[in-house]
C-alpha cells in the first residue's frame, strides 16, 4: 500500500499555533501519526523542562514544539519542490519524493524525549535518542504499526533520517544540521513563552535563502548577515535562557533528590533497614536497570511529580527535604568560579557541611559548557555541522570564515562555571546559631565570584 | 507585627512574563505567599484545562494567571493612588491603606482550582470557590500561616474580598466585576498563548480610564468605546475558544469517564463481582464523599493523567476505551441542535446504542449557555456587575444603555446547544458491518443540524 | 502580446512589509506598474491623511497600502486556484485566468488619490474614484502604457473592475465588498502603525474561509464568529480611529482654509484690491475649475504642505492664521450635539463672533454619519455590499440575519454630531478681555453636551 | 519664572505611540515645546529618508522618534529617581533636579535635522547639529522663546547637554552615549516600521540595568548579555538596514541630482548661456552659500520633493533624468570592491562613458565604513563613548573587555565598499545597441565582486 504515504485528506486540516499561526495538515499519514499514543504523549511533557521554574511563561510542550519543526519542514520543502525542482537524478537539486520522510522525521525527531530527560537521563542511563529510534521501529508501537502501512522497510528509513545515516543529506541537514526545522522552531517557541525576545530571529528571510546543493543545505551569501543573526540569537538564548543560574540550580536540587533515591534504593537491596518501598512500582525498572520501552512510555512530567510529592512524606530527611524544595521551587544559590576558585572550593564545602547540609546532595559544581550544546562548531567530528553559504557560480564557503562575529562564538568561549549551596549559608549572621560559620563562608564570595576571603 | 503587611524587600524582584513583560514584587508578603506550597501547586493546573487539546499552545497554568492577576491589580491600585488619592474618609476616592490587601486577594483568588475544576465539580460535588476560602482561612496551611504573620482577622479579611463581603467595593471590584483584573488578564492571556486574536483588548488605554467612586469602580465615559471594545473580546472569546465544539466533544468525555468510575465505585459497594480497585487511595475520598482540603491539595493535572493513564489496561471495558479517547485525544463529534430537533434525539440515540455504544457514556446534549458565563448581565441579582461609565460632573451611566452593541449581548442571546456523538456514526457506510445504520443515522444531519431526515 | 500579462520574473521579487512580512511579485506587469511615475507618486500621499496629527504613527502611505492590498488579492486567488478551481464554465468556481486582472486591479485601485483627497474634493468638486480611472485609462500615462502592452482594451477592462462593472462578481469582489483586500489591508495597517489595536482581526482565519459560488465571493458559515470580528473591529476603528473628535477638528481647519482661499479667489477677480497671487500657479486650476489630469499628479501632501507653509506669511489674516494654525497642529475644540443642541447653536455662534472669530471659517458642525462610511449596509442601492455566509449545501445567508451584533451595526446608530469652535473660548475668563463672553460661552457645555445653560 | 520649568498640566496628556504606547505629557513646558512651528516641523522630515525607498514601511518622521527619545529619558529618570536618589551632592547618585533639563534635551536633540540631511549637507555645507543649537539659542525661534521664560540661560543650558560640554555627566549620556534614549528609540522605531525584526532588543530588561555612578551612567554586570544583545542589534541594523546597497544606490543618485543642480548654478554665474532658473527662491542661498536658519526651517522632504518634482522637466538632460530616476526608485546598481579591484574601477567607468553616461554623475564609489557610524568604539577621542557594566562592589569594566562578541565589532570590521553604476549595463547585449560595451563591462563582474575579467 505505498500510495497510503502520498494519500491526501479530503481536506487540509489546520492546528491553531501562535508561532506559525497555523499548522497545516494535508496528508492522512501525518494526522494518523499525530493521533498515536507515542506522540500524545509529548503534550505531558514540557519542552523546557526545569526552566518554567525561572520562566513562568513557558509551560509549553514537546507536542507543540513537534509541530512546529514539521510546520517548518513542510514550508521548506515546499519552497525547494517551487523553486529548486531536480530535473535529473544528481544534480544537486530538490527531489519531491524526499517531501514525505522528511515531514514525518520532523515530526517524530523528539519522540523519545520523557520528564526531565537530561537529569533522568544522567541518573539512569537512558538516552532518549535511542528511545526515539525504538518507538519507530519496534513492531506494535503505534507509530510503527503507522510507518509500516507504508512499507515493512519505511520505520528504518525515518529512523535513518533522525539518525543521520540516511543518504540524502538535504533531508537529514532540514532535520538536523546547525539552523534546521527543529532549532528554527525552538528558538522562536522558547522566545515567545519565555517573553524573552533574545531567540528571535528573521524566519522567513532565512527561508528563502535556503539553496540545496549536492552536499546537502546551503544558505544565499547574499543573507549571511540574517543567518549570522540567527546563530547570534541562538547564543542569547543560550547565555539567558537555558544557562540560567536558577534553572541549573533547581537542576541540581532534580539531580540530588533522583541521586538520593537511587542510593537509597542501592543501600536497601544490601540493608533491610533502608526502606526504599517509596519507589512506585512504575519506576523500579529505572533503578534496577531493567526498564523496557513500555516502561518508559508510561513516565511523563506529571507522573514524575506526582511521586515527588509523594517522596515529601517519606521519612528519610534529605529525600523529603530535597522533593519539598524541587516541588516547591526553593533553588540553591550560586556563585562564579574562575580556575583561581578551585583551591576555595573544599573550604567552602567544608563550612556547609558544618552547618548541617550534606554536601553530596547540597552542593555542586556545575559547567554550562558541558551543558551539552556547542554554540557553533565547523569542526565537530559529526558530519553536517558547518553551515555553509553558497555564492552566486554554486561555490561554497564556511560561515565562520566570513563572519568574524561567528568566529568568535566558534571559538566556544561562552558559558560559565559555578558552585552550588544552599540559600541558608547567606542569612544574616545576626539570626542564627550558626552565624560564626555564615560569616566566614560569605567572605569567600566577592562580586559574585568564589574567591580568597576578603581580609 | 502589623507592619509586616506593608515591609518592603530590599531588592524589588521580578518575574518575566509574556504578557505583563515583568510581574513586578516589592512586598515580603507576596513574596512568601508565592514561595508557599499551595500557590506553587497552580503550576501544575492549567488554566485552560481541556482547551489545550484544541488550542495546543494553551498550556499555561493557573500560577502564571495568578501572577498575571496580581500584577494588574498592582497597575491599578499604583494609579489609583496617584491619580485619584483619598483626602478624608468617604470622599470616594481610593484608600491607600487598601492596596496590600487588594493585591493579596488578586494573587490568592484562584487557589482553590483542582484539575479539570468545571468537571471534576460535577461529578464530585466540590466547589473551588469553598476551597479557595479554606485554605486561605483554615489553620496549618502555607497561605494561612503567612497571612496570620500580618493579624489573626486577617485571613479572613482576605477570604471576605474574594467573597464580595468585604465593605470597600472599589476593592471587591478591582477582583471581581464585569471588567476586573482575573478576566482582563485571563483574556489577553488566554488569547497569547492559543495564538487567537479575538481576546487582544487595549488594557493600556481601559487602566486610564479607571476612576473610583463611592460605589466602586467606574471608567471614564469618554473611553465608551474601548470599553465595549473589551466587552466585545470577552465575547469572542467565549464564542471562538470556550465554547469550542471539539473542547466540550473532550470534556463530554472526560465526564462520561468520571461519571463511569463513579458507577463502577458505587456498584462494587454491593457487588462484590464489581472491581473498583483501579480508584487510587488519593481519590478514593472523593468518591466516598469524605474528601478533605488535604486530599484536595494533592491532585493536580498530572495526577489525575497519570490514574487515566493506568484505567486504559483495566478491564472494564467502557472505563478503558473513554481512558483511552481522553487520554490520546479522540474527540466525539457533534451537531447544532434547535427546538425542532428535540424529537429527533431519542431516535437517533436509539440508533447508536443499536451500534454498541452505551449512550449513557457516549452520547450527551451540551448546552454552551450552561457553561457558567454571563456575557454581560446588568440585571444580575450579585452586587458589582454592571459597568458604570462616569461623567465629568461624577454621575454615572450603565454602558449597555448607552451602548447598543452591548445591549445585544446583555441579551445573552449567544451560545448554541450541541448533541455529541461518536465519530464511528459518521463512518463511510461501505466500509462496516453498521452501514444500514450509519445510513440511518446520517439522514439526520443536515447542514450541521439535527433536522428531519432528508427524503 | 498578450503573453505579456502572465510572463513570470526570472526570480521573484520581494518588498518587506511589517503587516504582511514580504510582498511577492512574481510577474512583470506588476513590477512594471509599481515603477510607475503615478504608482511611486502615491509614496507622497499619506493613507489617513490628517489622522497622523493625532496619531502621529500613522504616517503611512497609500502606496503600502496599495502593495498590501495587492498582496491580500494575491493570497485570496492563490487560495481559490488550489482549492476550489473551476471545472467548466459557469461552475461558479474560480476561473484562474482571472488572476492577474485581479491583481492589477488591487494595486491600481486608489491611484486617484490625492492629498488630502476627502477635504480637497469636497472643496474643489474633484473625484479621486474618476481620477483612478481616468489614470488607467488615459492614452500617454505610464499606467495606460504598460496596460496597453497586454491588450488595447486591457486598461478599461482593468477600470471596468474597480468601476465594478466587470461581468466576473468574484473579481469585483475581492477588490470592492464589505469585506474585501482593501478593507482588510487598511484596518489591519492603520491599526499596525496607529498603534490602537482595535482594528486587528484574524486575516489567515478569514482567507480560509472564502469560497467562490455563483454570484461571489462568500465565506464558509463555520467562521460566523471571525467575520462577525471582523466586521466590529472596522467599527471600532472608525470610532476610535476615523471618527477622532481632533481629527475633525484638523479637518475643519484645512475646509476653512481652503474655503478661503477660494473666496479670496472669487473675489480677486472681480476686485483688485484683493490680492490672489498667494495661489501658486499648479493650484491655480482647481481654484478656476479648470484642471486637467497633469495639474492634478503634480500634488501630493509635501506640494500642499509647501504652499500652506508660505500662506502662513499672506497678509490676509484670516487665510495666515488658519495656515499657521494647521501647519502647527492647533486643533478646534468640539462639543456633542443632540436634537436639544441645536436651538444654541446660533446663540454660541454669536458670542464666538463677538469675541472676534469669524464663524464661518471657525466654527463648524460636523457629523461622523456624514463622514462616509457605513459600517454595514445589507439594503444599499450599490450592487455586492452584503456579506454571505455559505452552508455545506451550498445555500447561503446573510450575516446581520444571524448575528444579533452585525444587525446592530446596521442599523447605523453609529457615529456622532459635533460643533466646532476656536480653543480659546475656553480660556480661563480671569485671564482675558472678553472674559464675560467665554463665561457666556462655556454656560452652554455641560458634560461634554451642548446643552441649556446651566443656571 | 523659575517654576515654569516644573509647571505641570492639570491632567496629564498622552499621545499614543506603537512603540511606547503611550508617551505621557506631565509638564506644561513638554507641551509648548512640542507645540511649537520647529517641532511641528519634523513632522515632515522623515527619519530614515531614503530608506523608505528599500523598506517601504519605513515613513516614519523625526517628530515620533524625538517623542520616542523624550519618552525614555523620562522612564529612565523615572526610574534612577526612585531608584538611586542622590543624598548629599557628589555621592555619584542621581540628582533629582536634572530631571527636566535632561527632558528638554531628549525631545530637542534632533531640531536641527532636515531633509535628507546627510546628502544635504554633504553637499551645501551645512551641519544638522550646529542647526540645532542655532534653533535652541537664537532669539525670536518658538523654541526659543520657550525655553527662556524658564531663564535666560537655560537654551544654552540645554543646547550643552546636546553638545555634550554640560557639568554633569550622567545627563549628557542619557541623551547621548553608545547606549542612550535616542539609539535605544530609533533602533526599536526603525525595526518596527522596517518590518525588520534586527533591531529589537529588551528595552525594559535594560532599563532595569542602569546605575549611576560618579562617571555617568553604567549597567549592572549581571545583565552583560542584555547589553550585549543591544550592541549586535544595532549592529545587524547597520548591515542589513542601514547599509542596505539599494539605499545607498539611491543616495548616489540624490548626491549626483544635487550635485549636478550646483554645477549648472555655479556655471550660470559667468555663462549666460547656462540656465538656473529652476532652482526656486527657497532653495538659492543654499546655492550661493548665504543661507540663514529661516531659509533652513522653510525646508522639509515635501518642498524638496516639489523641486524635483518640478526638475523632471527641466531642459538639461542630466538634472531631469535624475530627478525622474530619483522621483521614480530607479535606484542604481552597485558590485563589491576589494582592494585588488581598484586597477579595475577607470577600466568599467571608461566602458560606461562610452555606454552614454557621465561618469561624474552615474558612478560613485560609496563605503558604508564611512556612513558616519561607528559601531561600538572603546577608544575614540570623543568622551563618554565607552559602555561601562558595574560590580556589586561599585567598580566598574568596560563592555568589550568582557565580552568576545562585542570585541570583534568594536574592531570596526563591519561594512563594505561598493562601486556604483546604472542598470543599464547589465542590460541583455542581444537587446541593444551597444551590446559589445555590455559584454566587455559584465566580465568584470564575478560573484558580486568587481574582479579580473573572466577569461
Amino acid at each position: 500500500m505505498e500510495q497510503y504515504l502520498t494519500q491526501k485528506l479530503r481536506k487540509e486540516t489546520v492546528l491553531r499555533d501562535p508561532i506559525h499561526t497555523y499548522v497545516y495538515v494535508h496528508h492522512q499519514i501525518i494526522l494518523d501519526l499525530i493521533n498515536t499514543a507515542e506522540f500524545q504523549r509529548l503534550r505531558r511533557i514540557k519542552q523546557l523542562g526545569i526552566a518554567s521554574l525561572v520562566f513562568p511563561g513557558a509551560e509549553h510542550s514537546r507536542f507543540t514544539h513537534s509541530l512546529g519543526v514539521y510546520e517548518i519542514a513542510r514550508q521548506i520543502t515546499n519552497y525547494l519542490a517551487q523553486t529548486y525542482p531536480s530535473q535529473i537524478a544528481g544534480d544537486g537539486l530538490w527531489d519531491g519524493n524526499e517531501q514525505m520522510i522528511t515531514l514525518i522525521a520532523a515530526l517524530l525527531h523528539d519522540l523519545g524525549h520523557g520528564p526531565y530527560s537530561h537529569t533522568f537521563e544522567h541518573i539512569f542511563k537512558t538516552d532518549h535518542e535511542r528511545y526515539t529510534q525504538m518507538i519507530i521501529t519496534t513492531p506494535g508501537t503505534g507509530i510503527n504499526t503507522v510507518l509500516r502501512r507504508v512499507s515493512p522497510n519505511f520505520p528504518r528509513q525515518v529512523a535513518a533520517v533522525i539518525n543521520k545515516t540516511y543518504p540524502n543529506p538535504q533531508v537529514v541537514q532540514i532535520i538536523s544540521s546547525q539552523i534546521d526545522a527543529d532549532r528554527m522552531d525552538y528558538l522562536l517557541r522558547d522566545a515567545y513563552f519565555t517573553g524573552a525576545s533574545y531567540g528571535s530571529f528573521d524566519l522567513s528571510r532565512i527561508m528563502r535563502l535556503i539553496k540545496p546543493y549536492k552536499n546537502g543545505i546551503a544558505f544565499s551569501i547574499t543573507g549571511m548577515h540574517a543567518i549570522e543573526d540567527y546563530v547570534v540569537s541562538r547564543y542569547q538564548m543560550y547565555q539567558q535562557v537555558y544557562f540560567h543560574p536558577v534553572s541549573r540550580a533547581m537542576e541540581v536540587i532534580l539531580t540530588s533528590l533522583l541521586h538520593r533515591a537511587k542510593d537509597l534504593y542501592t543501600k536497601s537491596l544490601t540493608d533491610k533497614a533502608v526502606d526504599s518501598s517509596f519507589i512506585p512500582a512504575t519506576l523500579l525498572p529505572f533503578f534496577s536497570g531493567q526498564s523496557t520501552l513500555n516502561d518508559y512510555l508510561m513516565l511523563d512530567d506529571g507522573t514524575l511529580m506526582t511521586y515527588f510529592n509523594a517522596w515529601q512524606y517519606v521519612d528519610d530527611p534529605i529525600l523529603s527535604d530535597l522533593a519539598s524544595r524541587f516541588l516547591n521551587r526553593k533553588p540553591l544559590k550560586s556563585v562564579l568560579l574562575t580556575s583561581e576558585s578551585n583551591k576555595y572550593i573544599p573550604i567552602v564545602k567544608d563550612l556547609i557541611q558544618t552547618s548541617g547540609f550534606n554536601t553530596n546532595y547540597y552542593t555542586a559544581e556545575n559547567d554550562s559548557f558541558d551543558m551539552a550544546y556547542a554554540i557553533y562548531q565547523p569542526n565537530a567530528k559529526k558530519p553536517y555541522t558547518q553551515i555553509e553559504l553558497i555564492n552566486p557560480d554554486g561555490t561554497t564557503v564556511e560561515l565562520s570564515s566570513l563572519s568574524h562575529l561567528i568566529q568568535v562564538l566558534a571559538d566556544k568561549q561562552a558559558g560559565d562555571r559555578r558552585f552550588f549551596f544552599p540559600k541558608e549559608m547567606l542569612s544574616n549572621p545576626a539570626d542564627d546559631l550558626f552565624s560564626g560559620i555564615y560569616v566566614d563562608f560569605q567572605q569567600y564570595l566577592n562580586n559574585n565570584y568564589l574567591k580568597a576571603p576578603k581580609l
